[in-house]
Order: C-alpha cells, then sequence, then structure tokens
C-alpha cells in the first residue's frame, strides 16, 4: 500500500526544483511579482516519458518536447515551465523561442539541447519573451533545491484557485519508492487526452519505455478521465522522470511497486484539477455501468460530464435526474430507456425507467455537498462501465472566461 | 423573392390556432395564469411531416407522433403542444398520457387520432396531467381563430425571453404561396437535428412525401444549424402542415415556390431561436471555410460553437482567437495551423498561421455588438464549409439552469 509523504515534485530522491517570478504573468495585487517559471532538475540524466496533447493546433513547447523525447530515447535532465504565457499559435517565431528555452536551460544545466524538456501555458497567441525567460532560468538555477517542490508548483498555476501537488511512497522488500508530482489546471480541461500540466518524478530504476508505458496507464484512468469544460489546451501535456535513486528496478509497466504510487498521485493530481476547476464548487465522481462495451460507458461518461445543463443543475443542487438521462441519450452509446437507472449519492432516483420524484428531495440534500457520487445505468443489460470526475458550472465560470485575457 | 407578411402560424390561409392556460405550468407573477396548451388546427386533413429528436431517451409524445405521421401516410388535422412538462421518462404512463391527448384532440376536432400530431416541452421526469390538459382541448376548441398565432406561440414558450413566429410569402405567376411558422427554444439546443419544438403551415398544395423532403432540406440548415449549449433534447421536433389552399400545385421538394418559403420561415425562426438562447445576449454566425470536406466543415463549426471558452470569449468582447483555433483544433477535422485564418467581423486576426494582435482593439469593438460574425478558414485547402449559428454563454445561463426546476 502507497503512504502520502511531504515534498511533492521533489519528495522522490534525486531531483531538485524551483520557481521563480521573471516578469511573464500580469502583476497581481500581492507586492510580490507572481511565480511564472518553473524548473526541475534531475542530478543525473533521467528517464523520461512524455504524453501530450491530441489537439491539431498544437503550441511549440509541445513539438519540441516530443521532438526531444525521441532524440534523446527518453531522457532528460531538466524541466523547464513557464506560466502565463502559451506560447501557441505564434508561428516560427514561437517555435524558435520554445527552442532557446531549451537551450538556454541545457546550458545552465550542463546537458544536451535534447535532454530538456519544455512547457508553457497561459493566453494563447501571445508572443513569449525570450529575454524573461533566459533571466528566469539563471535566476531558477541559483534556487535550485531539493524542497524547491512548493515554488515550482505555486510557479505552473494559470487560474488555479490552489497549487496542486502530491507524494506518495510505497515499501517493498526492496527498499521504498516515491513518485511525487505537480500539475496545473484549471480551464481547458477535457477528457481522452493529457489535459494540463503535469510533472511526476520518481527515484525508480526504470527504462523510459517502460516508464513510458506506466505512464500512458495511469493517464487514461486519471488526467484522461476528468473534465472541467470539455475543452482540449493546444499545451496540455505529462511528464515523468525516473531518477533511479531508489536503485530498485522496475522491468514492467504492470509492476505495482512502481505502478501504484504512479496511479496515487496521478489520480490524486487529476481529481485535485477538477476540483480547483474554473469557478468549481463542487467535485462530481461519475459511474457508467450496463454499457454495450467500455467505450460506450466513455462517450456516455463524457457527455454526462460535460453537459452544460447537467452540470448547472449539480450547481443549483437540483436532483434534475431528466438531464443525466438526455445527455446520455444524446451520448451517441447504446441506451434503453426503459432499463435506465440514475443514482444520485444512494439516492435512486429513476430505477428501470420509472421515476422516484418522491425522493427528490433527499437527492437535493446529497447535492448540497462538496463531493458528489452519480451512477448511471444505461439500461443494456452490457458490462462496460466507466468513470470519470467532472465539477460544477457556476457564474463564476463564466465571469472568469469572459475576462481572462483583457 | 418572399416577402414578410403578418400572421404568423395562420398565416397561410387553412389554419385556426389557439393558445390557452389550464394549469400546467407555474404560474409566474402575472395575474393572468401563463399560456401553456397551443392548437393548431387545418381546415382540411393537411399533408404532414415532421423531424424529430434523435435522443435515444425520447420522449412519449415523440414515439406517438412518430407512429401517427407513419399510420396517416403524412395527413394531419391537428397539432396540440402544451409546455410546462416534458412528458419524457414518464414510463408506460406516460405513454398513455400522450396517446389521451392525441385522442382527446381528435374527439374534439373530428378527425381520426392519427390524424393529431402530439408535442410537449418542459420539465422531463414530471406526470403531465390528462385532466388538465382535457379541460385545456377543450378551452382550445373556442378559442380556435385565423389569427389565433400570437397566443398559440406563447402557449409553447418555456424559458424563451420572447416569442419566435414569422411568415412570408411568394408570388408566383399561378398566384402566392404562403409559409408561417412558430418555434420555442430555448435551452438543450444542438445542431444535427431538430433541436425545438417547431410548427410549420403553408397553403402550398403538396403531397405528403415532397413535403418531408423539402422539410428535411430546410431543417438541415436552419434547425440543425444552430446551437445553444450542445444539448439535444428529448422532446425535439419540427412538424409542416400543408393545407392546399392556394390551389398551387408542388410536386418537387426542390421547387423554389415551396422551398424559398419554407427556408426563410426555418432561417428565420432558428437564428431566432439562437437570439433567444438562455442568457443570450449575442447572436454569433459563424462561417468555417478551407475545410478538407463539408462533414468536416461541419464538425469544426459544432465544436467551436459549442466551446465554453469561445462562448464566454463572445461575451467578455474579448477577441480571443486563440480560442477559436485552439476549439477548431480538437475537432477532429483536418486542420494546419500554418494556413489557418480567424476573422472577427472584418478584422483579420490571424492570417496564414500569423497573428495580429495590432487589431485586437477593433475586434473588441466589433465584439460588443449584438449581432457578430466570425470566419474561420481550417488552412487545409479544401473547399468544404458550413455555416452555423450560436449564441455567448452569460452567467445568466448558469443563474437560469441552477434554478430551473426548483
Amino acid at each position: 500500500m502507497t503512504r502520502v509523504v511531504s515534498g511533492g515534485i521533489t519528495a522522490p530522491a534525486g531531483f531538485r526544483a524551483a520557481g521563480v517570478a521573471c516578469g511573464i504573468k500580469k502583476p497581481g495585487t500581492s507586492a510580490t511579482p507572481p511565480l511564472d517559471l518553473a524548473l526541475v532538475v534531475a542530478d543525473q540524466i533521467a528517464s523520461a516519458a512524455g504524453v501530450f496533447t491530441t489537439n491539431k493546433a498544437v503550441a511549440a513547447p509541445v513539438v519540441v518536447s516530443r521532438a526531444h523525447l525521441l532524440q534523446s530515447g527518453g531522457r532528460a535532465k531538466a524541466v523547464i515551465i513557464n506560466s502565463g504565457c502559451a506560447n501557441a499559435c505564434t508561428g516560427k517565431a514561437g517555435m524558435q523561442v520554445a527552442r532557446e528555452m531549451a537551450e538556454a536551460t541545457a546550458t545552465a544545466v550542463g546537458s544536451s539541447v535534447d535532454e530538456v524538456l519544455v512547457a508553457s501555458t497561459g493566453v494563447i497567441g501571445v508572443p513569449l519573451r525570450i529575454d524573461k525567460v533566459r533571466a528566469g532560468i539563471a535566476d531558477a538555477i541559483l534556487e535550485l533545491a531539493p524542497d524547491g517542490s512548493d515554488r515550482a508548483t505555486l510557479a505552473i498555476m494559470t487560474t488555479d484557485p490552489f497549487p496542486k501537488s502530491y507524494a506518495v511512497a510505497i515499501d517493498t522488500p526492496e527498499g521504498t519508492i516515491t513518485v511525487g508530482g505537480m500539475a496545473k489546471g484549471s480551464g481547458m480541461i477535457e477528457p481522452r487526452m493529457a489535459t494540463m500540466i503535469g510533472v511526476l518524478t520518481t527515484d525508480a530504476q526504470v527504462e523510459p519505455a517502460v516508464l513510458a508505458a506506466a505512464l500512458r496507464t495511469v493517464v487514461d484512468e486519471s488526467f484522461n478521465a476528468i473534465t472541467v469544460d470539455g475543452e482540449c489546451s493546444t499545451n496540455d501535456c505529462v511528464f515523468a522522470l525516473a531518477s533511479g535513486s531508489s536503485h530498485i528496478e522496475i522491468t514492467s509497466a504492470a509492476d505495482p511497486r512502481l505502478l501504484a504510487p504512479l496511479r496515487a498521485v496521478a489520480g490524486h493530481l487529476a481529481r485535485e484539477i477538477v476540483r480547483g476547476g474554473e469557478g468549481a464548487t463542487k467535485l462530481v465522481t461519475l459511474h457508467v455501468t450496463g454499457a454495450a462495451s467500455r467505450e460506450d460507458a466513455f462517450l456516455a461518461a463524457r457527455t454526462v460530464a460535460n453537459s452544460p445543463l447537467v452540470k448547472t443543475a449539480v450547481h443549483g443542487a437540483d436532483p434534475n435526474w431528466g438531464r443525466l438521462i438526455a445527455a446520455a441519450g444524446r451520448s451517441g452509446a447504446a441506451f434503453e430507456l426503459d432499463g435506465a437507472s440514475v443514482t444520485i449519492g444512494d439516492v435512486e432516483l429513476f430505477v428501470k425507467g420509472v421515476p422516484h420524484d418522491d425522493r427528490a428531495d433527499r437527492a437535493a440534500h446529497v447535492l448540497q455537498e462538496k463531493t458528489i457520487t452519480i451512477a448511471i445505468d444505461l439500461g443494456t443489460g452490457g458490462t462496460g462501465e466507466a468513470t470519470m470526475w467532472t465539477c460544477d458550472f457556476s457564474a463564476e465560470y463564466v465571469r472568469i472566461n469572459a475576462e481572462y485575457r483583457t
């Protein structure tokens, strides 16, 4: 079993991190400028893997990082991440900036360029000032510390209402493996892809191909199973770095000694992204069962999880199960109304096609909680099922996104 | 050319309509109870056609109306529509109520049961009180009038901020053909299907099969090309009735003498639904060009038109073209960033992959209008294109839908 430990992304041995302010983000109300550049450095070259956005309007740093992982054969020394500017849709100049960001980091940490992974997050279409990034890298190098996780985590935030980092350890007969991670949300969060920026670290000793397979497995059931607003960013990526400092060798992606703590950290961070979704006040766990296939179950879960009518009903604590049924019915998944059921918390509101509206008051009570479970049976008699996490949709989401850029 | 005429759904000869209050809708703040039952009656049996929701959680009145059109071979004497209760997800009892609603109407207007079309709109999962409907039908029969369109139009509204009716006439060498219509929105509005309740009437003399083909054509480019919130209702349907009173025979669905006025009325009503979308303050016409195919163009248009980030940016008059590109990029349509362009009004903000942010202020000015045109070129060099209509996303949408049921 895994246990929670402190230290976030620098909890595993072999990593240092820093977060600095280099003037990319607009100053806030605070007297100190906001942190906007995070640097994570492995003491030795680490095994590395990445999962990237499937958006065809892909940002320059994603193009660069994907190429670097290929060129290096899955090895990395450092990850450099700025917030406040996505360096997306910035044309050839943007590609040049992403490359120079990697080069400056490589020079500073003493690695080859392809051993640096780059990520950016923030507004799309605005040029990223490389002079500011260079100055930030110089500062970050000086600040690198084995307890630098908190500042790095703060430096990757955009509209996130709180920082998201986590670490767990698993004790094995051969010793302890630790996995740490940090992530940012909180808009443009959509299932089916790496939907944010996340960095996971571990001291396991693992080859890049095994690390990549394990990362893919846990991403599919964590970051790919959440949604805030159904949007998929131009910049999404999750990186995993393995330092090997524990000297415990993992040779299979299915090895629970790595998979269990990776899953715990990725799952926690994913749910934290939803909980901190733009304007979110509630975290909803959505179970879909009775589907003709696992794909159908995810199709229905995704449609329900992204339905504005469902999300506003949850916000208003309105047990409007009809919206859940309507969303499942329009999802494209096989659906049998006469066999379908809806349960909110432990309240069965709609059972095999029959409403139980006398239970609506109890369900409304459940919906006032901050953490809610909703179960939908699609009524096909199939065994397909899926779990997703979503949040409610509030007027605050509109306020945030109507005012984000200007 | 068509010209606008007054009279709405009763503008074509051969139709009478009524709208009455029968106590299904909750009383509002007004002293008079809200109208909630609409009846449209053809003087003689009319040719009839319908387009129905594709939602698998289909409501009882849709099942009944679809069956009646099949049984009657596309003939109808009357359409009976209640608002305030969708009679959806109401099980076998709901099917019985929908049938009894048709039977009571048939008895009252002196037709066979299958010559009555039934529709319901409102909250899902609540039983429809047939006693109230029966009383309403008795009242409506007495109120039926050749100028009853306005009251019928009011009686089908739910959260609609204003009634939607329209009529046009076309003068031909053989005489004048008139088409009238009424529609209601304004939530659960999604492209690709008949996405609301609408009734179109005409005095053209046209066989059911020709009317059905013409209806399908105009629905695809009107009601199926709009979106408010990406939702597809359990109850959506559009009916067309042709009285033949003009004695002008239409034998082809492509005949512009029927198609042009049908298109004018359906297009106008569809745009009015968007303009009156829940919480909407702006009507956006979205042109997608440069797509690999027409299907790709619609896919991209639909994704952009439903994007919460795009819709909130429009609401905030924020020329955040990056969100348009990101939504197009994630749509699944073929997309080439280097060839892609975005134009808001007449302001080219992003031209073949290059941002022109110095024009952002001009675009922000355009976005302050109530009626906005946005053009996106997907950059593939293809000739596929599509036009859709959408609205902005406001805090008012959240307020309406968080409080709708309770």
